[in-house]
C-alpha cells in the first residue's frame, strides 16, 4: 500500500533548519469519528458529525466564559505529516501549489486549524460540530471567533474557483 | 514600571507540563509599524496599516498561488507572552475569564491568528493589511482563507455582547 505522505511527481522538498525555535505543549485530545486518514471528511463543513474536545484538567479553569460562544477556533497538531514539503499536489487536484496557497496537514510546522461551532461544555469536554481531523489528535489552542475580526464572507482563492471542495 | 505581562489582581496561573510536545520552525517575519505594545491596535481592524511580512528564502517555493487569495490566514508567535496564566483579566476589561474565552497573547501555546487582506506578493514579501501584532513577531504559518469553511459572519461571542472592542 502507498504511504499517503509519500512525495508525488511534481513535489518538492527542501531540507528543514537544523534547530527548532519554540515549543509546543499538547493541551487536550480531539475525539473523533474518523480512524484512518481516508475516512476523514475532506473539509470540516462536509460532515455534520458531533466531534468531542477533551482539554486535560490542568487547564479547566481556563475554560471560564467559553461556554458563551456560539464558535470556536481550534488549533490543532497533524502530529503525522511530513514537513519538508514547499510544493504539494494534494490528492483530488490536478496541478502543484505552494504549501502556503494549501490546507494540506503537510507544511512546516503543521498547526490546522478549523473553525467549529460549539453545542455545549461540560466540565472539560466541549462539544462541537466543524472537525475533520483523525481520532486521538493533539488539541495545541481554543480561541473566541469574533465575526468582527475573524469573518471574510467575501474572501476568494483564486486557484480553487469553479471547484467543489 | 509595571510589567505588563505581571499578573493582576484576580488572575490564575498554573503549573505548565514539565515537558514539551512538540516544535516549531520561524519561517520568516512580520514588519508592522509597532515597536511597544502600548503602541499596537487593540484588533487587527483597528488599523489600516499596510504591514509586511517577509517569508525565509528557504520557503519560497511554497508561495506558489498565494497571490491568487484575497485574503490569509497569518499564524504567529508571540515570543514574548507568559504561559501560565488560566484566567486573566486584560486591562481594558473589568472581568476575570478563561484563557480559551480570550484572544489574549498569554494562553499555554501562544499561537496568534489574524486574518488579512492580502495586497500584494512580490517574492518573499507581502504586503497586508489586518496584523496587529509587534514588529518582529516570529512567522508560524500562512494558509488561504476559504470562505466556506472559515467565514462564520453570525458568530457570537456572548461575554463580549455590547462592548466596543
Amino acid at each position: 500500500m502507498a504511504d499517503p505522505y509519500d512525495i508525488r511527481a511534481g513535489e518538492v522538498a527542501i531540507t528543514l533548519p537544523e534547530r527548532f525555535d519554540a515549543s509546543l505543549y499538547f493541551i487536550g485530545r480531539i475525539r473523533t469519528p474518523w480512524t484512518t486518514r481516508e475516512k476523514c471528511p475532506r473539509n470540516p463543513r462536509e460532515s455534520d458529525a458531533v466531534c468531542t474536545i477533551d482539554v486535560d484538567e490542568r487547564f479547566a479553569a481556563a475554560l471560564k466564559g467559553v461556554e458563551t460562544c456560539s464558535h470556536l477556533i481550534v488549533l490543532y497538531w497533524m502530529d503525522r505529516a511530513r514537513r519538508d514539503l514547499v510544493q504539494q499536489r494534494p490528492r483530488h487536484y490536478d496541478e502543484t501549489r505552494g504549501t502556503f496557497a494549501l490546507r494540506s496537514p503537510v507544511r512546516p510546522n503543521p498547526i490546522a486549524l478549523s473553525v467549529v461551532r460549539l453545542l455545549k461544555v461540560e466540565g472539560t469536554r466541549l462539544s462541537v460540530v466543524g472537525l475533520d481531523c483523525l481520532d486521538g489528535t493533539p488539541l495545541l489552542d481554543l480561541k473566541p471567533y469574533f465575526a468582527s475580526t475573524d469573518a471574510a464572507p467575501e474572501a476568494e482563492v483564486g486557484w480553487h474557483r469553479g471547484r467543489q471542495g
